[in-house]
């Protein structure tokens, strides 16, 4: 049994309309940062996972996603795998 | 002027409780997927920024987690910075 590190990053797809990146994006041009031209925000999901291979880790961390992790209806996900040294 | 992509990790520091996570944890524990171990919860900001060079982007940047995307007490922030091809 090997211990994984899964980064997994859910973002909103770039059609959906994302108010909370539109409001920092606003706070942060009213504080003088007249260079930021666009501002969306996701979640950031940091799992430690013990499972005997990379590939058996990534097939189920998919299934968490679909089902628990993200909203794949409006949401797209991107899943990292590192193994972690012992 | 450049165009840059700049994504930002946001986590809770390693001391620092996430109560968020643990109810994944214990959600995805219930759902059947019994390797998982432990789970964070973090935030992923993503910015377009116009300006002359990386090393800009990055101060400002770091000026800007500090001020409004963080809570420096409780998180730690990574700072990425890509240029976009035009």
């Amino acid at each position: 049994m090997k211990e994984f590190k899964v980064k997994i990053e859910v973002k909103l797809k770039p059609v959906v309309l994302d108010p909370q990146g539109k409001t920092v994006l606003q706070a942060l041009n009213n504080l003088g940062y007249a260079e930021v031209g666009d501002a969306r925000i996701g979640k950031l999901i940091e799992l430690t996972v013990s499972d005997g291979s990379a590939e058996n880790v990534r097939e189920r961390v998919n299934e968490m996603c679909m089902k628990l992790l993200s909203n794949p209806v409006i949401e797209n996900f991107d899943i990292n795998i590192e193994e972690q040294n012992a």
